[in-house]
């Protein structure tokens, strides 16, 4: 059975851009690996008649909608009010909330007494049930409307994650018997997205209807997705599998990762397979590329630390690249790209060093180098491969997380290529 | 006037919670700035029936619908086939299209001719005007449809970003005269948000009806947001600024900021205005402070670098934190923390230097610390702070996120206390 979900996520901060919505992200991703598919997902403003209006439009196509936000004790929280008209019901206090607010003071050392915004927090629709919630004062909310669910959560990213993980999913997984959802992508590079589709042409025609396919092009390489949608895992994941041993007859040349996935991920597999440590040293990725591989739990086993080396004397006297070198080739050079991460990997005392020199932007480097140019070295102390990029219209965060994911993707091809 | 916004995202990546809609806020902002209400944010599938059916939705509900993604030359692109059919219309090809492939394509240094995919790139609605896109292969489109706008653009941020900046904004500024939004927010500290609401309970009612207050709490601070709305800026910011001098009579003892924004941006600031440089040394935080320093162009003037310490030996041999003091107080300690400050801050040599060390889980520390610990300590070589952090419910990059950010709003009260 095909179980569909509609997201909605109610607060201003979103639609003033004050505030990426990654609560949905995180949610869609749960909801898909139980079956349940996202059919939209709808942020609108913290105003009764868009909340009711919206209730009303997932209620129509969806079986479940889950809403994030609105549920804080002050006045530009309305969830709760627009969940009481659309149910048309009252709101009825529910003693073993304020039992759950207490505690929670307690635990935090709050002596002070509860006063009537934290009262009113114990308020729950009388047509609705109550979650506790443990990581906060707003209760989780949710409610069986004719054969369909509405589920209120708060917005604060750990407190929803938590609620999700140890209530919602466990729930909705007992009572639904969903579809099983399949995702899987390979990764592809050395030909554009359009050459790729149309050698592919007759064999995505072929794929059979429950598989899926998607293109995500990226700066330097092509994600293809599928997707496969049915009852049976096993047999999702074979059908899929098949496709990819028919899809290498065809385009194998092109292929570099079955399982493709965020590079610090594959890297961080690779390294752990093969027992190796890595470090970075950093300047214009500023310490980002050790934040993507330190995202990924487990990384303290082959990561051991990176220098950002951002002002120009930190490359030469804690990396030891030299400073004549620095003078004639600038900072933003091979050169100087190969030595930071010799320096490094010699440093930090690791197998594998990544190193980052470029211009962020939006003003030129101090050596009058243009933005939107970077080096990235990657050494194992005798092999060191070098790359250079030039991205004159990305701004700052594009350009710092592009250079970034090259190198990381750098160092994955040096590592394979090394290894064979 | 009010010119309302529908910002709409075609695309079954975001919808499996693969990638999160960064998009939409960047729009958001850029058409807050010209005075443009987003009224809501949906994110559709890539399927005919789906978009024509947000086509619809967004025509009714606002002035103008912004949609991304969907442009691309493969199959599961369809957002150019919905157009047409809810515009009842052909495509037709336009030259100046394939134009601009080419010396696309030549600037990249692709030799090779353009496939039947690239051509159809040029396949415009008729009822559309094109606008070229210097950034990639798909032209943004612009579709006057009664006395709505329907605009394209492609969804690869740079590309779309490009766009936006360089087109769409003049554009639309041109074209409507928007009231004036004014956003300002003020930094919170020392009570509940609860509390907050009842003490302000009277201010709050006597507001005029221009100005609107929300509520964002964070883990230890409340950020108050104030948006209004007319055709006046200085009088709008006047009038800000009026409300907030009755609020620090009620309630100026919890104020840190009457500027509040990013912890980064407020330290930058602070550092420059006291022409004082800074230093990190990350082991939990695994470099995410750094590479959140570095996210401010111009942070090179005040941000010497990083020494991410990973693994313990790093914290020893390049720190020089003592062996000792990690047997005896294990290395998510005090000691620790401020040991590894003092130590980043004479080898990278700056003004102030910040450290963290914790346990970012989700498996318990080598000395089996509980996940979810942290010390952050910032030192000027003569004082140093440290403060604890015990987070045990959060995931690892809540973890991260939040230590971070703890870590940069320390330091900014470190440095404004010494400087006071």
């Amino acid at each position: 059975m095909k179980i569909k979900a509609t997201l909605l996520t109610i607060g201003d901060e979103i639609l003033i851009g004050q505030i990426v919505d990654t609560n949905s992200a995180f949610i869609a991703k749960q909801l898909n690996k139980i079956g349940i598919q996202v059919e939209e997902i709808l942020s609108v403003q913290d105003e009764m008649i868009h909340i009711i209006e919206a209730f009303q439009r997932g209620i129509t196509k969806s079986n479940i909608i889950i809403v994030t936000g609105g549920l804080g004790p002050t006045k530009d929280d309305k969830t709760k009010a627009a969940l009481c008209q659309f149910l048309n019901c009252e709101l009825v206090r529910e003693e073993k909330v304020i039992e759950n607010i207490i505690q929670l003071f307690e635990a935090r050392g709050y002596t002070k007494e509860l006063n009537n915004l934290n009262q009113e927090q114990a308020l729950i629709p009388e047509k609705s049930k109550f979650i506790q919630n443990k990581y906060g004062t707003a209760p989780c909310l949710w409610t069986d409307f004719e054969d369909k669910i509405i589920i209120n959560l708060p917005g604060v990213p750990f407190e929803m994650k938590g609620l999700v993980l140890d209530d919602i999913i466990p729930r909705l997984k007992n009572k639904f018997e969903a579809d099983v959802i399949v995702h899987r992508d390979i990764l592809v590079t050395g030909i554009s997205e359009s050459d790729l589709a149309i050698l592919l042409e007759d064999w995505e025609n072929q794929l059979p209807d429950y598989i899926h396919l998607a293109y995500l092009p990226n700066r330097t390489s092509i994600d293809l997705r599928f997707t496969a949608t049915g009852i049976d895992e096993v047999y999702l994941k074979e059908s899929i599998q098949q496709e990819i041993n028919k899809f290498k007859v065809i385009a194998g040349q092109y292929l570099i990762s079955e399982n493709s996935g965020k590079a610090q991920r594959v890297l961080g597999d690779i390294l752990k397979q093969n027992n190796l440590t890595i470090s970075t040293t950093e300047s214009c990725t500023g310490g980002n590329i050790a934040s993507l591989i330190t995202s990924i739990s487990g990384s303290s086993s082959y990561f051991n630390g990176s220098v950002v080396a951002y002002a120009t004397n930190v490359k030469t006297s804690v990396l030891g690249v030299n400073a004549d070198d620095i003078d004639k080739f600038t900072v933003v050079s091979e050169q100087v790209a190969e030595q930071m991460s010799k320096g490094v990997r010699t440093i930090l005392n690791t197998d594998i060093a990544i190193s980052t020199t470029g211009v962020a932007g939006p003003n030129k480097g101090e050596d009058g180098k243009d933005v939107g140019t970077a080096w990235v070295a990657v050494t194992n102390g005798e092999k060191t491969i070098t790359r250079s990029y030039f991205y004159p219209y990305m701004d700052r965060e594009d350009f710092i997380k592009t250079v970034s994911n090259n190198a990381l993707n750098l160092a994955i091809q040096f590592i394979q290529k090394e290894l064979s």
